[in-house]
């Protein structure tokens, strides 16, 4: 199983969760997991998109109760390490998609691409050296696919 | 879905392997997913006994690299933070099985306990107050059932 | 410099904490640095006790923010990872001393024991293999002077 | 007493690293605390510059093996969480000088700035709105000051 991890923020523009519902939705039709933080915003969108199709969904809460995930989460890991768990998604991805995105996503790009792990940008709103950047969702999903093969 | 715990050790004897594995081919039959550390001994019998039936297991790792999963394991989280990733398997587990077990069992007993979570204890090496006992695997998932109906 | 670990409940007898307060006095008096959870109880009373020597304490707080630490330590770490810090505490200090101490004291005790670090035990409400047992806490701090020099 | 974080790579130029001892040595004579991450580079140079002028300097290690700490490290925190201890320097800090720095610094100045604490950046590599520039290690300490005041 192929862990794909969809990262943005919390408090996210409609624009943002369309992107990340699409998201989702294109990791569970390939038959990937989604890893996430279990949140609102980008990441209940991403989850809701997975869990549309059927798919498997992570989620790795800051909090230490497992209530704290969005509805659309099935397996609810509750680190309760506080936003340290932006590491336990990064490490336990195969790769990533950011999607727009603020202090907290450039967070877990740049913990990403310490690891040299792949992590394409979605109207992501950081320019970072390493970032690569997709157009849409179906783009980041070819570019994971290719990765991953 | 249900989180199952199974705590133990990597160093374990044939018996509780026999245990373990037994214990996680019932929580795959009952339609449970399993949650345990994700390396040897009781982790990885457990994690096969899920594994043969089709189960879903998750692998919460000491280790910030997912290959250091045992092969059974389909969803490896690398958590990175040693084994204070102990914490993440209790928080996150519905309610846990402790198999035979040395000092990082009690470890996480004794954290499941003090978050008030069911604990049963199959050949468990420690007697605390608080941890409920069971002779085989078959009555352990029984007592899990009437927990979680 | 060494560190001399200090644990046991928020929630603490009187006799414990007058326990912990001599403990704290005399581990500053010997030039040892106290490292405990920051917090109430036994906690504060140790640091309470080094902290009128003039001694130094460190905190490791469950908590991301700070000033969730006792009034009596001066070097708060606010390490946001919950009761996971437990592990910062014991592989932080050269020994430990236990003070009363409930489930979550047993997890550090189980945690320290795991490490091959000597964990002395002053009224120590667990009574687990390995665990040393000291009467007072002048013994207790002999028995430190002992191992570490 | 304040403690004041400086953060920067392990793999640091020769400026970076003078930077740093300058900057390390100004925040002892300052009164202040050095938190750092205790290894190498910009670390060891920052701990280094604080400790030859007697000053108190703790440092949040990768590592559960304290041994790891830079010699100059007075008070080493084995954290045992890898990267992830990047958290707990930021939450520590009363305030952060970033200098130079790869993705690794980028990832505690994001942390940081998520927690709206102010980071300064001396030489740093990183352009992240939000992030605070001074000139010199002079500068830098003045801008502390003028913050903790």
């Amino acid at each position: 199983m192929h862990l794909i991890g969809v990262i943005g923020s919390q408090k996210a523009s409609q624009k943002a969760k369309d992107l990340a519902y699409e998201t989702g939705k294109l990791i569970a039709l390939n038959n990937f997991v989604l890893i996430c933080g279990g949140l609102e915003g980008v990441m209940e969108a991403a989850s809701k998109g997975a869990f549309d199709q059927g798919g498997l969904t992570v989620g790795i809460l800051p909090d230490k109760d497992k209530r704290s995930a969005n509805p659309y989460i099935k397996i609810p890991i509750a680190s309760g390490m506080g936003y340290a768990r932006n590491f336990c998604i990064v490490q336990s991805a195969d790769c990533l998609i950011a999607i727009e995105g603020s202090y907290g996503t450039l967070n877990e790009i740049s913990a990403a691409l310490n690891l040299q792990k792949v992590v394409i940008g979605l109207e992501c709103t950081w320019n970072i050296d390493g970032l690569r950047h997709a157009k849409t969702p179906q783009e980041a999903i070819e570019m994971v696919k290719d990765i991953l093969s």
